[in-house]
């Protein structure tokens, strides 16, 4: 029986011994390095006399910062000394606990470069459809890399920040309209935090040395502002102004019962593409809008893994860097209860849903609230759980 | 007479007591801030006993990155204690004046976001005639807000960083080839290096307060990469491998003396885009490749000032931080020999350019050198001087 007296962090909870996700929490002594653990969050600072050599600077930061850049040795050799404390019948010394409910998270890391990706074959077919209704809805490229952009880092926000309605330029009948998007959204997706010694040209097989972990993504997306703008240099303001991140990082090693193969295309893939090992997470989404859950897409539906991801984004002799942040784009499966935005799930704003207290909804109205959230398959039958990523629409700042 | 007994430093040349740009250069005792005179570097750690307060700490810093965080009234009060020091009869205890040649420059600040705009109305009309040649060559958004994109902030290198040629896939006849790029190209561009507070909705008239400086840009584009990938979702790999800066960044004060107007739309412009003063730079450069002088871009040729993209890419809510960089996008003027990339001056590889060694050219082959220099007028007559960005190709790396 562990000293962690919490029913959430049992073994069949999605934040039991099998997951330990990393944050940063505040302290009476300052941000502090934390593990989740259950309902709660454990500072490591407070304990960091029970690591040695660099495992014990790792855990003292203020920030994931050095741990990401530490590379993977010491991620599973801190990994492996947490689950002997945090299964332990006895506390260490000078630990303690916080509630989550309590706890001030911090975005946990500096973001470098952030890339979001647009790999569920549903979801680009299903934007074709809307923003491109009289071409063919999957352009000749998309089967053969995973297409993608930049992303604003510096707006990137941790889970539970507001996010005030973004002003901008929308197209008009007589030439464009300035104010407040009208056609707010989301998109649901899965994140992966990069480490380990800066590289170029990282192979499929040699992912796991940076891909540090995994977190759930929301991409806010005003989609009155991107479709006058995105053509021909891709999406901007309608993106930058945020994109939320949960607070607790799931280390990688915690999906090994979670590995699946991607969606395959009908052609071969370039050899850079190949994977030696299957990629593809079976990480399972929830949307919960205003207390309604209104889909569940599916994370093996994509078509590309991770690695071939940061294979394609470094192929070109890129770098990638401790911090960098890159995401799956939106996830949406063959279902309609399975598209991760609301662009998808009303279509367009044609079809709205209805809340379970009645209300009506096509894109995001002031006040709304978006919760999302994953799990996967864990070991020995348990579940692994990915931490959720809230934001709550408040009304555009002049 | 000024101590400093080098003829570059000349009030008569660019790079004389008018410029003063910052960079850093490493010494024997690290790396440190210092300051462009003539064909010098003066570091200004060794003498930053002749400053007082909140510029001694600035000065003695291994970056620029405190100083572009400080903000406008410190940096215009370093900028008037530099000029004293410099035009003053005596040296100060400990300079050290360091030839340009043998000075080792490092990328001077931590780069942030990087935007990349395209607010050249003559590049963006060419480049659609080449990439879309069944369209109209400007789309209906460009002359209603500076259409740009991020870029990949961990790749921002500084001139004189060799540029390894960069992989990708191509479209070929029967599905996409992956190898070299055989369409390397430059885009000779006018950057602008960001300060001041983190602000969202920075108006035109507060460009000042977050416009650190200026320093040319060579965004090296893989043509052939950009083709295959863009739809829908802009530049990636095609760009992302390197963007050269230039090693000196030259304050904003220094350009007083070239403010003019921006080209004006045939429309109004929305209000968050009026100026209330002239925001656009009288800045001509030079494109040389391999010696040989084959463009003179001209800036006042620009639809967008950097205020105005300023403006446009915060008026979201998107915060701007110290750091960040933006970038006017490749700087094309209305005759044949003011373009700013290869892809114009070559019309696509059709028209190759002859250098005067004799050699043909239409994109980049491995050796080549490119040189991109500016200068702007100055106050009294004088003239301003941009410090080169240079880069030389070398062979892509397996």
């Amino acid at each position: 029986m562990s000293w962690i007296d919490d029913p959430a962090f049992a073994a069949d909870r999605p934040f039991g011994p099998q997951t330990l996700p990393y944050g940063v929490v505040e302290t009476a002594d300052g941000p502090s390095v934390a593990v989740r653990v259950g309902d709660h969050a454990l500072p490591l600072r407070p304990i960091a006399d029970e690591f040695t050599g660099e495992l014990a600077d790792l855990v003292s930061a203020e920030s994931l910062d050095a741990l990401l850049a530490a590379g993977r040795p010491a991620w599973s050799a801190l990994r492996a000394r947490l689950r002997e404390l945090v299964t332990a019948t006895a506390a260490p010394d000078g630990a303690v606990l916080l509630p989550l409910a309590d706890a001030q998270v911090r975005l946990p890391f500096t973001v470098g470069d952030y890339v979001d990706f647009y790999s569920s074959r549903h979801h680009a077919e299903n934007v074709g459809r809307i923003f491109r209704p009289d071409g063919e809805p999957l352009l000749p490229n998309w089967t053969h890399l995973p297409v993608g952009y930049h992303g604003r880092a510096g707006t990137v926000v941790v889970s539970g920040t507001d996010i005030p309605r973004p002003h901008g330029q929308r197209k008009g009948d007589a030439g464009p309209v300035f104010g407040p998007s009208v056609r707010l959204d989301i998109e649901a997706e899965v994140g992966f935090v990069c480490g380990g010694p800066p590289a170029r040209r990282v192979s499929t097989s040699a992912a796991a040395e940076h891909i540090f972990g995994v977190a759930l993504v929301n991409d806010w997306s005003a989609r009155d502002i991107q479709a006058w703008e995105y053509v021909p240099l891709g999406p901007h303001l309608g993106k930058s102004f945020a994109t939320s991140i949960g607070a607790w990082i799931t280390p990688l090693e915690a999906f090994a019962a979670a590995r699946v193969p991607v969606v395959e295309p009908d052609h071969p893939r370039l050899d850079y593409l190949v994977e030696d090992a299957h990629w593809g997470l079976d990480i399972r989404l929830e949307v919960v809008w205003n207390g309604t859950m209104v889909s569940r897409p599916d994370f093996t539906q994509m078509s590309f893994s991770c690695a071939q991801q940061l294979a394609h984004m470094t192929v070109n002799g890129a770098t990638v860097r401790p911090g960098d942040l890159f995401a799956s784009g939106t996830v949406s499966g063959p279902d309609k209860r399975q598209r991760g935005s609301f662009l998808e799930l009303s279509w367009s704003g044609k079809e709205p849903l209805t809340l379970d207290d009645g209300t009506e909804r096509t894109f995001l109205e002031d006040g709304d609230t978006v919760v999302i959230t994953a799990t996967a398959p864990g070991p020995d039958g348990t579940v692994v759980g990915l931490s959720e990523v809230v934001g709550t629409i408040v009304a555009a700042v002049d």
